[in-house]
């Protein structure tokens, strides 16, 4: 689904990877993840695709909000992971939406 | 490939799309595109990946390189066909980049 977000300007969090080989739990965690940033405060939405690399773009409020998620306790346990077993290469960059438009 | 970008500050087009039926010319001139974006002054990479939705993440040295290439001719044919044919839905985000890090 594209994310319905609101009037710019809000933040994006564009996170592309390369996975290491077998799920190594890593679908479950992705899930989980996923449920607990919609109930971030400032989760505005996220759209997410993989082929040969991955690219999820999750939309916030401002960088309190993603600096709260980043700092979540659940989720620090699953970053350390994800560096340590689930990713091969990762990038992540944080980026302020000034403009949109749709089809 | 993730693509390696220069220190920020710089630029991000942020486009999802959900795809009709259909090739219809798509690929071939998705391919087209791509090879002329890379030609463009400020061009600094971009990423793709697509199921459900498809993503696409070109990053550019500032707006007006993003404004020349959304104004470059052969651009402008593609982008009617992508609206008359090869889309059900997309929205375009311009980002800036102001931070980013890496595994």
């Amino acid at each position: 689904m594209i994310a319905s977000t609101p009037k710019p300007p809000y933040y994006a969090v564009i996170f592309t990877s390369i996975r290491t080989e077998g799920d190594n739990g890593y679908s479950e965690t992705a899930e989980r993840m996923l449920e607990l940033a919609k109930q971030q405060l400032g989760f505005l939405g996220v759209e997410s695709a993989r082929n040969d690399i991955g690219i999820t773009v999750s939309y916030w409020k401002d960088l309190a909000a993603i600096k709260a998620w980043k700092e979540n306790a659940e989720h620090q346990i699953a970053i350390e992971k994800g560096k340590a077993e689930w990713y091969k290469d990762y990038k992540v960059r944080i980026a302020k939406v000034e403009r949109d438009y749709e089809l």
